[in-house]
């Protein structure tokens, strides 16, 4: 099983390593990023590289394709080079996914639909725009397509999908080993759980000064 | 203020990337990935290579020192430059900080004698030959030391210290932005938690055989 990880300039940084952390250690899959080209990928705060090991024409049938966010997924939605891969790599993967706006990469090349999906809660309107209506929840399974929520909630996809591969205690033996058991100190983690004037604060920011990753 | 985060080879990138994600986003912090020497650096499953964009030396006085785990740790532990570079940048910073195994380096560089502090609880053993004794606590302060427990861990680290840092309002924003309203799909993430016979299959791992980061 090969899993690609997409990465474009500007990409968010735990969108791709938190389902990474996971997925990476399915017993016999291959992990491997991907990129237009090979070599360093800077993130959407420029203090971070990650290492394309390959092009996306050396990939062009993974298993599984990741497709993290960042505030620069509005350039590459419009990338050709981007746009034609996933749309190759999607008609033989198995699973088709995306964390936080990556979900607009998948929705501007035309594989979301008519599915369920979801986004970064500050894109909703975006994913509308692109003719797609955000679920709201977490993690959305839709057949093989498989979408997320901001950031952090691609390490809760991770687990899903390791679940649904390889099984219950394949997921739980990587939660153990990954000591997942999260214990934030506030619940502000989602707009209906955060003060509202923080969320009401974002909500005013236009999009293309958004942060969201 | 600057935070340095250490990089070496075989280091677990969630470890790294988590508290990243979180504490790089706190306003005119610079964030700065630290090795050896600049360059790609490999994690424990060799599938990830993050840039680290300034040596050790160029680094000698950050504010926040944070140090990722990985089962490399043992070796890096012994690296009389890791351990001097520890110990100058704690002589400054004004906080020193692990994650996971991470905490085993700070351990064996001496910074943490007579101090409450934690690992990953398949290390608990090895924090203890060092003369720590590990708290079992998710995240651990004692002065301006603050370890943090297994991989995914440094997440809430991240959250703790930016609230420490820059108030609860900032770290309520930096969860409200990235997402963090963990929704795991088991309860698996604690060997207090998970199904016994898969704790008890790792503790009788070898140590020199763990995956755990």
């Amino acid at each position: 099983m090969q899993i690609a990880v997409l990465l474009f300039e500007g990409f968010t940084s735990l969108d791709a390593v938190g389902p990474y952390e996971i997925l990476s250690r399915l017993p016999g899959a291959e992990t491997v990023f991907v990129a237009k080209a090979p070599g360093p990928v800077r993130n959407d705060q420029g203090s971070l590289a990650l290492t394309a090991d390959k092009s996306l024409a050396e990939v062009p049938h993974p298993d599984v394709v990741l497709v993290p966010g960042g505030p620069e997924t509005r350039q590459a939605a419009h990338d050709p080079e981007i746009r034609q891969w996933l749309r190759t790599a999607d008609a033989t993967s198995t699973w088709t996914t995306s964390v936080c706006t990556g979900s607009l990469l998948l929705a501007a090349a035309g594989l979301l639909e008519g599915r369920r999906a979801t986004t970064h809660w500050l894109a909703f309107d975006e994913l509308r725009a692109l003719g797609v209506e955000p679920t709201g929840e977490r993690v959305v399974f839709d057949g093989k397509y498989v979408t997320a929520a901001g950031v952090s909630s691609g390490i809760d996809m991770g687990l899903h999908l390791l679940g649904r591969i390889a099984g219950d205690e394949a997921a739980m033996t990587v939660q153990l080993l990954t000591e997942y058991d999260p214990q934030p100190p506030y619940d502000a983690g989602s707009p209906l759980k955060a003060p509202a004037h923080l969320v009401e604060r974002w909500r005013s920011v236009r999009t293309e000064d958004l942060p969201q990753g």
